[in-house]
């Protein structure tokens, strides 16, 4: 099965959602982010919806402590204030919201990325379906920084290990580490979408990478297993780049006394 | 075999640096940090050399251009600057050091945790053993934020799973709802060590939490098997926690059907 859903009923929900907040005097504009927003080509059975709901000076609180304009339609089964500003929900249909309420000024001060408007009142100024400040920017390090990261991260990573620290050993390595090879995959083919999402680079790394996609499964090996995942890392740096040898050899005897340990 | 060196080759070398560095008329300190610091108590075989080294004003590139100051009794066959301040490097013998060198003043404006002052000149300020700004607090979110976050990552994981983005439903599976996990250990265990690091809440967690640790290799199955984990995760909520049914079975329903698809 998957979801109930079809791509189509969300955006129905989204728009169902637009007419509530249209009826009420206090709302300024609803804004679809991600692929509720302007990459709703993506939109698919697997997704929910992100939005923000823009209200006017002094009204936010009213509409986060009565989600009732959510339930014109459908009421919800789960609903869940994740921050102060909004919620994470669930629709009885299966349909799940992350949403956020701001008044007009908040979004001066807030960094977003670029939405679609769903539904504004003439009062709303357009302007802000774009967020005001500015994005964190990519930053792409050299690569030999990337490189030696990577391996003073294994050798960390696996001393943690080697000491019983499986938690620590596969944070460093399935994560930190793992982070050093996606920066160092724009180095051995092209992004074939060219859509870095600012706020995690990891979305949509397969379709991105496919080549380098390819060892993922061996880099993320669970938590008895960093080991594995650190030779994998060593392989991969070692195909591809200038690897220190000292210490790439040390990593691999640590890996090695890791396997006759246990 | 695991490393090299003993322990007390660790506290020698440490000791070396510090000659060398009252050997330097620019030189005002070595601090010691973690383990080479003040819970020296913990150092062991996998552990590393972290410090600072403190130097006189406009002197600190001098000692990061120029590392001989380090190699008095060794030689480094790893030196890699990874930050502005500090390299990560390997002696031959295979010990490993982080290290960042700061001037005095430097010292107002980073956060870092109180350290051992292993060497001095009298000109050096001791207080600057211990960080002049806050460090960051340890936050403990209610149970019930915990608990609806972790579904709700779930829910949003196993459904990037479905799509094929692994990687991200790896992340947020193995990484953020078991950060969630993290919080909750607190609710049904007593933190044996309450040796919480501000930098990093992993560290040491399965001698804090060992209950809870047990159940921590089904939460990280690695990138191919992310549904395994959010099953774990469930499972774990659902027999200490108040959980929502409704959101709990469409997860259980899609990890189901992420099943039926392989």
């Amino acid at each position: 099965m998957a979801n109930f859903y079809k791509p189509e009923d969300l955006i129905n929900r989204l728009n169902s959602i637009a007419n509530s907040l249209a009826s009420k005097p206090d709302s300024l504009a609803l804004i679809g982010l991600g692929s509720a927003g302007l990459e709703i080509n993506r939109l698919d059975q697997y997704s929910d919806l992100d939005f923000f709901v823009i209200v006017r000076k002094d009204k936010k609180q009213n509409y986060l402590s009565n989600l009732s304009w959510l339930e014109a339609d459908q009421s919800l089964v789960f609903k869940f204030m994740n921050t102060v500003d909004g919620f994470k929900a669930l629709y009885a249909d299966g349909i799940f919201l992350e949403f956020a309420v701001f008044e007009e000024w908040e979004l001066k001060k807030i960094p977003y990325s670029s939405g679609r408007v769903v539904w504004a009142h003439p009062d709303f100024d357009l302007e802000f379906a774009n967020p005001q400040i500015k994005l964190p920017e990519q930053k792409q390090p050299p690569i030999e920084w990337s490189v030696n990261e990577a391996l003073a991260i294994c050798y960390i990573g696996i001393n943690r290990y080697l000491r019983g620290e499986k938690l620590s050993a596969f944070r460093f390595v399935q994560i930190y580490a793992v982070d050093r090879v996606m920066e160092l995959a724009k180095y051995l083919e092209k992004d074939t979408l060219d859509s870095f999402d600012p706020f995690s680079n990891e979305r949509r790394f397969e379709k991105r990478f496919p080549q380098t996609a390819k060892i993922l499964p061996d880099l993320m090996t669970g938590y008895e297993n960093t080991p594995d995942a650190v030779l994998a890392i060593l392989n991969f740096l070692d195909e591809n780049f200038d690897v220190n040898e000292p210490l790439k050899n040390l990593i691999k005897n640590l890996v090695f006394s890791s396997k006759k340990d246990s």
